[in-house]
């Protein structure tokens, strides 16, 4: 059974290497490699929880589950990118004449043909682009799992982590916006925000971002500039952007045209009415209506769950959506918790055909932080732990045994094992694992 | 917000980048990278059931998952192993000044220094070694997560799959090994193992193995290489085996001694008993007594649901395992779906101590493909669509919405999305995705 996979773990795994590693000849590395980490069980209590309510909710919105490979062709991810951005990728090395024949042509762009996937949305419009014929349509994708950057590694930043994405395809009326709101609103109330823990929802259009600046006089080659030194009111204030733009030669008359933009908008859903108004030829008035509506019916049918702001000042890659976007924050920390929007022109990189998309992205890695900050109680209730003595006869064992499984079968968490000699110890210890019932087997 | 991951974003995807895919300047691939595959939503509503009964039953044993991370040390993953082992594993380029020196000096040696992990039992013996200090002991570890070996492509064996292993670390006494095989045959049950799929788990020690050799007058330093010939047996024959073992300039009068062994064997684990007063002084007592008490428990305290079988043939990776050994089969197909066994000298690689292992992993790929086969029933019950027209007003549609909404809270699985003009067929793909409840929403 299994017989190369056997030789090859035979070849691996020999005992005598003990002896090296004691030596130190050989160097087994315990430490995770750098910017990775190991999640103990505490940690994947509160993901698996959150998985699996995330599973659930997006599964009753009519989302379905799908798996793409967490390698990537280079040339996929390679694809349009600046240089900085290279350093991103951790490519993957070809293997046997393939890498011999670059390297000795010394070609050594040509040592890689594959790298770790950096997001899910590369992969699903892929994805997408090769069995769109077996897929329903609309599409309606949920897709979880780790993506790869070899940034900088920082404090709570890690270069392996988990997103957590559902995306429409194949729909492009605003049903799709909607439905994605409300899915999304639903799944991260039954995680826990909402009351523990207040959120709300920014939305915004980049047609209007667009409109705006062009209201205000800035050069249309500019906007993506513009748009960058705009988003930074949050970190450097109003001031502060005002500055900015006057350093970069924007006139004071374009700025304040600007800011005359921005004294209308309150948050609220008829502000964008306003604005149109007021940007009148500058902005397509389907886009404001379109806004509007989505506002509208996540509001009344989320029943006023799901709060909303209208803010037009939100950029969020400008170059990769092309209708709404938006981003949920909380009032309890300092940056996004998620974010999406419409892209209706990746699928097409794939086949030269747009498709409708849009799309959301759970912040889950800054969830889980937050949700174990919170201190969230990790523990099922119940757990049971059957202390067996050592020297306990082969009849009593096996009574005891039948009667764990039965316990089992009933739904019970129950922990069968040795009894140390420092019984007090190991159920106080037992005790911190959630372990609340102590059946003691003796041997008389 | 997240403004250095905008910039990036940005940067990649532009949308002219459609052009140049158009005019084939650019070259992005629909296909999977070569030898792993995308997951569509049927497979993977399996997979997930699979999953979510494995995590609940391993979790009433009171196993407890971690995860480690998907890049391993090469160092680790290349620790004792031949030259042609190498190939299996995918190693993760360098980066940056790193990547350049080794270039620059021709150390093509030294171009990756991590790769991606091929099993889940040498990064979980890492996350041991590591993380003791915080671990309960014993620590019974669930872990679930893709692996990477670089393979031939083959049919139905693929570069990227998933492993499902459990393992308890600390424990040296046998009730780990009873636990672990009540923990496994449960979970086949609760998949649809033993009703549908029959199966039987098969028990043998490394040292029985090695004292049927040293009976029959093997070579000791032979053995590994009998053992090899003797694991082929399902496959060439008993008549075949002892043909190889000729031809390797084995006597007949060895050879026969070996098979007065197996004479005795017809599975039963009273023949553990038969065995070991044959071979008299070649087998420690204590080996044949622990593998007749983890049977006889396991009978018992399963009900006679989890059919044990003892074969004194079963190899299963020698150098790897120090104990007891195990291996799920089924009468319905060949091959095993599932191994393990007591690993008690993997942890001392790393931290210089012995610490007791025993390990067992789910032949998941090969559950899943049993169970596609099956034509397993993924569609859940009672799934909802509604079908809007386009020209329904704004009311109607937060009617709408506001009822689809309570569905859901009520647990429904409901799908809201536009009436196509050809409503009957938009029905007839929506009821193959398992929808068979239609509300239809009009404008009038």
């Amino acid at each position: 059974m299994f017989l190369d996979e056997m030789l090859w773990l035979y070849a691996w795994y020999w005992v005598s290497d003990i002896e090296k590693v004691k030596r130190g000849s050989m160097a087994l590395k315990k430490k995770a490699v750098t910017g990775m980490k190991d999640i103990l069980p505490r940690e994947m209590a509160v993901r698996q929880r959150v998985l699996s309510t995330i599973r659930k909710v997006y599964g009753r919105f009519g989302f379905t589950e799908i798996e793409t490979p967490i390698v990537e062709h280079l040339s996929n991810l390679l694809s349009k990118q600046g240089g900085d951005n290279e350093k991103l990728i951790f490519k993957v090395e070809k293997r046997g004449e393939k890498l011999k024949e670059a390297l000795e042509k010394g070609d050594f762009e040509n040592l890689s043909d594959s790298g770790l996937r950096y997001d899910l949305t590369l992969p699903l419009s892929r994805f997408y682009a090769e069995n769109q014929g077996s897929l329903p349509s609309p599409f309606k994708a949920l897709q979880i799992g780790p993506v790869f950057r070899a940034d900088r590694p920082q404090k709570g930043r890690f270069r392996e982590f988990w997103q957590c994405d559902i995306d429409i395809f194949g729909d492009a009326s605003y049903l799709s916006e909607i439905d994605l709101l409300l899915a999304m609103g639903t799944v991260l109330q039954e995680i826990g925000f909402g009351e523990k823990y207040p959120f709300y929802i920014v939305l915004n259009d980049r047609a209007i971002l667009k409109a705006m600046q062009s209201y205000a006089g800035f050069p249309e080659e500019d906007f993506s500039e513009i748009s960058i030194v705009l988003d930074k009111e949050d970190k450097i204030g109003r001031e502060g952007v005002r500055e900015e733009l006057l350093s970069l030669s924007y006139t004071k008359e374009q700025i304040s045209r600007y800011e005359d933009c921005l004294y209308l908008v309150k948050g609220d859903k008829e502000d964008i009415l306003k604005l149109q108004e007021k940007l009148g030829a500058h902005l397509d008035e389907e886009v404001g209506k379109n806004l509007y509506r989505i506002m509208k019916m996540v509001e009344e049918s989320g029943k006023g769950a799901i709060p909303l702001r209208f803010d037009p000042t939100l950029v969020r890659g400008m170059g990769y959506y092309t209708g709404p976007i938006f981003e949920v924050r909380s009032t309890l920390f300092s940056g996004s918790i998620g974010g999406g929007g419409r892209y209706d022109k990746m699928v097409g990189k794939f086949i030269g055909v747009d498709t409708p998309a849009v799309g959301f992205s759970i912040g889950f890695e800054r969830i889980i932080g937050i949700l174990l900050e919170g201190e969230e109680n990790t523990h099922s209730e119940g757990k049971i732990a059957y202390l067996v003595e050592k020297k306990v006869s082969e009849e009593k064992l096996s009574a005891c045994l039948s009667e764990v499984m039965e316990r089992r079968a009933r739904g019970e968490t129950v922990l069968l094992t040795q009894m140390n000699k420092n019984k007090k110890f190991q159920k106080e210890k037992l005790s911190s694992e959630g372990y609340n019932e102590f059946v003691e087997i003796y041997g008389d």
